[in-house]
């Protein structure tokens, strides 16, 4: 039987550091006349990270000739926190892809937990694939959004992949089931929140690569929060759109992304009477380069996204409403984050790389976003501010690097 | 190193659905007369499922040859929750089998976690190897039941299996330690439920196989409750006997299996003075068969349990007693179920076989059975009555089916 | 991939049992004059165990060759409770080890967990190899010790290891990076316990190993608390020094280590105005041999800990001090342990052997070591009293048997 597996991975780790640079912008005022401003506060950390160049994973895979060019394959890959000796939070689990393929001329259907189409888009054409601090703001922006779990990959789904062989067009479909209960008759449903539908994804990818051009477009609906008795059904909408083109002495990327969070519900303004607009959305757009330098690369990119924050009825934020009687001047701005970062890999072998990585991220009107986005090994690396301190500063810069090796096998 | 382990596995997918019936048999009454009754509640649940077919799995195994007929092996083997990229509950564990072996002519030396001797026949001897939909209602009653959780593998267990040369003959006895504390003197023992004794499980099994006959009966009790200061111990007691028989073109299957609960505690009944019965059970039957057609097999089952409810005194039910002077009319009826399930898998090589089984459950007089049963998956994946609804509503019928593709390396 | 990956493991399964007495040296006052002494208390445990010999692993490692003496590793090693399935609390982690590594003519640099230098001395002079009922003293004490979590392995650490063509000398140095955030301006770090530096290990390693001698020191601290506002830091600072010498018919091991808690606070005597001394310490060594026996060999260990009391101030027991003025004469004895385990091994290959061991610990003056120490396999194993009981009873021997199996792979 070991003959059939192949066994498979990345160990990757690095001498990380990120530091978030937060300001308080409140002033005394009648009611509280006696407040301090606590002026500029920056948070720092520095330690061991894991998967700075590339994911570090170990895995198990193996694919069977059925013979009448049909074949039968598998995929077990586990993500691994090797600074820690932990795979993954709670022991070694085949998060990050775990499928069940059947394929042949016809092309590929695939069963499992995959990447989803809409994410592939932002780490093929992003110079840093979406890993370590120099990982596009389109991916901090986009991972979470509106508590989208299925922004980069989603369990329960069913794909389904063109053969290889169309002259360059590639493409991929892909369904996942909420696998929520459904209650007949509906009225017997409870009255709960995400009770129905809230999980599903569905989205497709299709594109053309030949040669030295690679451009696709990617166009997915995630479910993030339903409830049968309101009628209410919150989903986040993305297309994006990405191409590279490899003139030799350099390699140049770019893409277009939007996610628009649209809450089908029958919420209306009580004084009005109109249906709120219910789109706040993401916008964001990265360029970006290679450049390979004898047996190094070097990497670079800027990366840029905007929200736009009209709340007034979305799920997370009900009470976050624009109101045209008593407050109609406050209208906050849409905050906006820019990033920048460059990178340099030097390859001692195919399998085995030094890297060095800088990166940082200006953030204006409340935007929040940091070096490290929100990656879930990032995620608990990142300063985090006392609560106290979290409600009264206002996110500045965030600057950070990587310093590391990977080894893959 | 790598020389001597085998890496081997099941990924197996599905497209499952499950859906389960029932209704509301409550009315209005002098105390509650304005009862509105909600007639039948049907919930359901469409997903992608694992181990539809065969139980998802990656193991690691190996066995070194010692001389003299000796030998020494390990096994290792983990579930896998593929469909969602899980590894069991929380991450990847051996909790299908993790032993060490020392074998010879005399047989061999288990120790770890394995399955018990009482399972083998639920398993061997059901047409769909207690996998899927299809899973006899014997493995539905019988796991958990009663709190039972070494019901199909026990861990700390001592195994001792008879040799292979036995002329057909074959057999094996298991022990699994409580590990539970033992206090000098007894009674600095604590006063608490389950502080000595529950986990332990001793069993045996003992069959007969050549050519076309396989036959086997097993025994095997379970300590699933006792507090030392009650000298209360309640067990679960089980046999089983199961065979199969091979025509060529037809394969049938049968068993009968019979587990009661024991407790040997000391409650009287305060009126009456005598000891109560306490021999709750659960009875079960199963004939099946399985027919091969070309590179397919048909495989059908009609499994039927029987619940013995007298629960007067038994540790988990302290206050369901049958009160002869105050209540003597109230007797609840035996809860039955029956289920009937048929199948088709279909391979497309020794290793890869795609499958659709269907099912369906009746439950009587307020069995619960569901065509899932108790599997692991199966449990989260059941659709399940709001609390309101489950207190008003009789189980009636359970149906499902299971659509997937099973590959092994 | 896989030709550069090695799995390799060890499967250890034994059964096993402890037995700890413990006495009430309690009696009645004139404030309780009723008081019941309870007299001794024994209670005791039996079982299947693991890593009764070696430690249960299940690992994968490669090397590559990176050319001119240059090579790259990883390494990831996750523990097994083989005995019960579970392979680490939480599923397979690599806890054990799990590093990726540069190696060269001038040396070794080393990323990720790992074992500490201070803890290889404990292990490598030990005999029974810190694994099993004879594991020494100088392990039970040590491991934990003041909420020390980085005794035997760290997380985040950078190591780097002297090359191996030195003429027998040998060396390491680990640093372990905290991870903790650092606040500018400083006075913005919350007033919280453990907020900065808690976790930092930094130590080293130095030996000499030639034809039969093996003699090595090394030296580390742990900071296990540490609060920014107080500008206390408390450390675990360690020291040991290990040999052995194989005359041949036998070979003999020694060790000494200290271990002290140094914690550099501002905390005075609010009557005498002195500085509290605020350095308990564990003291301890151990003698032991193996004596080769045909195809077996003899393991034999004693081993003694002494704790020097001296909490006044410490992190752990602020409330614990010395009270010169109103409580003068309460001056708690130092605990002391001993312990003597002998054990034989019969080797049935290179990879398969046979063992027993049995071993037994006396403790004074209110130490309360155990046979199985602190391993964590053991901790959940050792019986433990009751609350009400642990607070009367004074712990005095302990005793335990391993007989088991080891296969490695």
């Amino acid at each position: 039987a070991q003959s059939s597996v192949t066994i498979f991975g990345v160990v990757d780790a690095s001498i990380s550091s990120y530091s978030n640079k937060a300001e308080d912008r409140k002033y005394p005022t009648v009611a509280n006349p006696n407040y301090f401003n606590v002026g500029t506060v920056t948070t720092s950390r520095t330690g061991l990270g894991n998967s700075g160049y590339n994911a570090s994973r170990l895995g198990f895979r193996g694919t069977e000739d059925l013979g009448g060019g049909m074949a039968a394959s598998f995929w077990l890959e586990a993500g691994l926190g090797n600074d820690q000796g932990t795979a993954g939070k709670s022991g070694l689990a085949f998060n990050r892809r775990s499928t069940v393929s059947l394929s042949g001329p016809f092309g590929e259907v695939r069963l499992g937990r995959d990447y989803t189409p809409t994410y592939w888009n932002d780490t093929v054409f992003d110079p840093f694939g979406t890993s370590g601090v120099g990982t596009s703001l389109i991916y901090s922006a986009n991972n979470g959004y509106k508590g989208n779990t299925n922004y980069d990959r989603a369990s329960n789904s069913v794909g389904y992949f063109l053969p290889p062989n169309l002259g360059g067009f590639y493409g991929q479909v892909m369904y996942s089931f909420h696998e929520q209960v459904k209650y007949t008759p509906g009225n017997a449903t409870p009255d709960e929140l995400n009770n129905s539908r809230t999980g599903r994804y569905v989205g497709g990818r299709f594109g053309y690569a030949t040669g030295s051009l690679d451009v696709a477009a990617s166009i997915g609906s995630s479910t993030v929060g339903d409830n049968f008795h309101d009628g209410l059904t919150s989903k986040v909408n993305t297309w994006n759109l990405g191409a590279s083109y490899d003139f030799g002495p350099v390699k140049l990327f770019g893409e277009y992304s939007q996610a628009k969070n649209r809450v089908s519900d029958s919420i209306t303004d009580p004084l009005m009477g109109f249906r709120s607009p219910n789109e706040p959305s993401v916008k964001g757009w990265l360029v970006g380069a290679t450049v390979p330098v004898g047996a190094g690369l070097v990497r670079v990119s800027y990366s840029s996204v905007k929200y736009d924050l009209d709340e007034a009825t979305t799920l997370a934020n009900p009470g976050a409403a624009f109101d045209p009687i008593f407050n109609p001047y406050v209208s906050n701005p849409d905050p906006k984050a820019n990033k920048f970062a460059i990178g340099y890999v030097h390859n001692l072998s195919k399998r085995t790389a030094l890297y060095a990585t800088v990166a940082r991220v200006s953030n204006k009107d409340g935007a929040g976003l940091s070096v490290n986005g929100d990656l879930g090994f990032a995620q608990s690396y990142r300063p985090t501010f006392s609560t106290a301190q979290a409600a009264a500063l206002t996110p500045k810069t965030s600057t950070g690097y990587d310093i590391g090796i990977r080894h893959t096998f």
